[in-house]
């Protein structure tokens, strides 16, 4: 069994308050910390970034299944509260038995994409779970770093952490730049701009170039590239659609085009 | 402009008490109907299955910018009912100010699957939103037919509907049937049984015999492939990981594998 401290049995208490206050924007901007619920997010978070953690919630059943990496974080020096699960529920409806306060990251700035040969480039995505599966989907198929631009949606909305499963953990997540700015040093760092644009003629199944380093740039989930982001790109290419679908969501959309560009430079084409 | 009834303005109408109903699979069930939310969806119904449609009832507004589908719709002798913009809230807070009441599709039944060339079966997936997704990827990557297992999700759940963009009115989608029984109608069609699953050690891009005439496994979201579903496959294929990601989810996971048989058989390999 775990060390037990006193449980945390009041939802009311105002600390339970201020963990569920975390799922607002508001209150994550003015303390500084977000939420990571559920089993798996944690676990990946104790794992790849135990710097940010704060907090750990857990009900007493969920400790016992997670002792091993709960173990290692208490060995570290990091606070595990035991709670019942109506407070767990109280804290977040989709903490799943557990949770984290986490400390908001820093973003590494553009200065990531150096030596990146697989980047993401998301201008203005704005749906949390198209972003946290985006970034999973990134993650999946070895890209280097990804960028959420400025105006998209914020990587520690609770929605986009839950989505990510563990993903915003695992590699290099910049934000708070503009695309422009975003495009900029990917060029400068070597990178060739692709963006994925279902109007464009050329098919990325045909592309000649994607064995380079490549930026990929997705669009808005429902209007696509902007006439700006598709001058800045130096290719864009489409997924085919070959039945009667007008369109793929952005997430297929960005599986098919990652791992073409991942293929083609693990092959040498 | 389009010609005026009189428009239906009382948000506690039987009638619409009644739309509003069909969210529930109980009521979808007893009347044999289900709904059809947003102009999209509404477009694409009245296209590929006006033999579905019951009823159609939008805003004047959205009825201005949709006036040629409508106008059809009209000459082809269906209903088609003004209501105020609190009346269409009140039949669904998806509609975007259009929605349509549709009779429950008759499932074509597995003799869908002869001649196919590329078939998805979905033993038990389980989330609307991934079912909808799904239809609308298979549609997209040219399947010709999609199998939804008994036991899996409605397909007539509002979220799918939505989810899958007008894809569900596209293809020939089977339902009420066993994942046995697809099966054994896949097989017996001609179609190879290729089930995606993340511990195979055999990538989906080395695949060679994708080529051949196909049917696609994916199943449940979270637990994968059960023992069984995979005894039926000819063969296991994975997406593989790069990063650190644990696993794909499955949408993008079927994207990749759907367009990876797509290409094999449009390129002759």
């Amino acid at each position: 069994m775990p060390e037990r401290l006193d449980i945390l049995a009041n939802p009311r208490a105002t600390r339970v308050r201020y963990v569920a206050g975390l799922s607002r924007r508001s209150a994550r901007q003015r303390h500084g910390q977000f939420l990571v619920e559920g089993p798996q997010a944690v676990r990946e978070l104790l794992a790849h970034a135990p710097s940010l953690v704060r907090d750990v919630y857990t009900t007493p059943a969920v400790a016992e299944r997670e002792r091993g990496p709960l173990a290692s974080a208490r060995r570290a020096g990091l606070w595990v509260h035991e709670v019942t699960p109506e407070v767990a529920e109280a804290m977040s409806p989709d903490a799943q038995g557990i949770l984290a306060v986490a400390s908001l990251p820093v973003s590494p700035g553009v200065a990531a994409l150096r030596g990146a040969r697989l980047a993401v480039l998301l201008p203005e995505v704005s749906d949390p779970g198209n972003a946290g599966t985006l970034l999973r989907i990134a993650d999946a198929a070895g890209a280097d770093v990804v960028v959420v631009c400025r105006g998209g949606v914020e990587v520690t909305n609770p929605k986009v952490v839950r989505a990510s499963a563990g993903s915003l953990f695992h590699l290099p997540v910049v934000t708070g730049v503009s695309f422009e700015a975003a495009a900029a040093a990917a060029r400068a760092a070597g990178l060739r701009l692709v963006g994925a644009d279902a109007h464009s003629r050329r098919d990325v199944f045909s592309a000649a170039r994607l064995h380079e380093p490549t930026a990929w740039v997705f669009g808005h989930e429902a209007r696509g590239l902007s006439p700006a982001e598709r001058a800045a790109c130096d290719e864009l290419l489409a997924v085919p659609l070959y039945g009667a679908a007008e369109s793929l969501n952005v997430a297929a959309a960005a599986a098919i085009c990652l791992y073409a560009a991942a293929r083609a430079q693990r092959s040498g084409a």
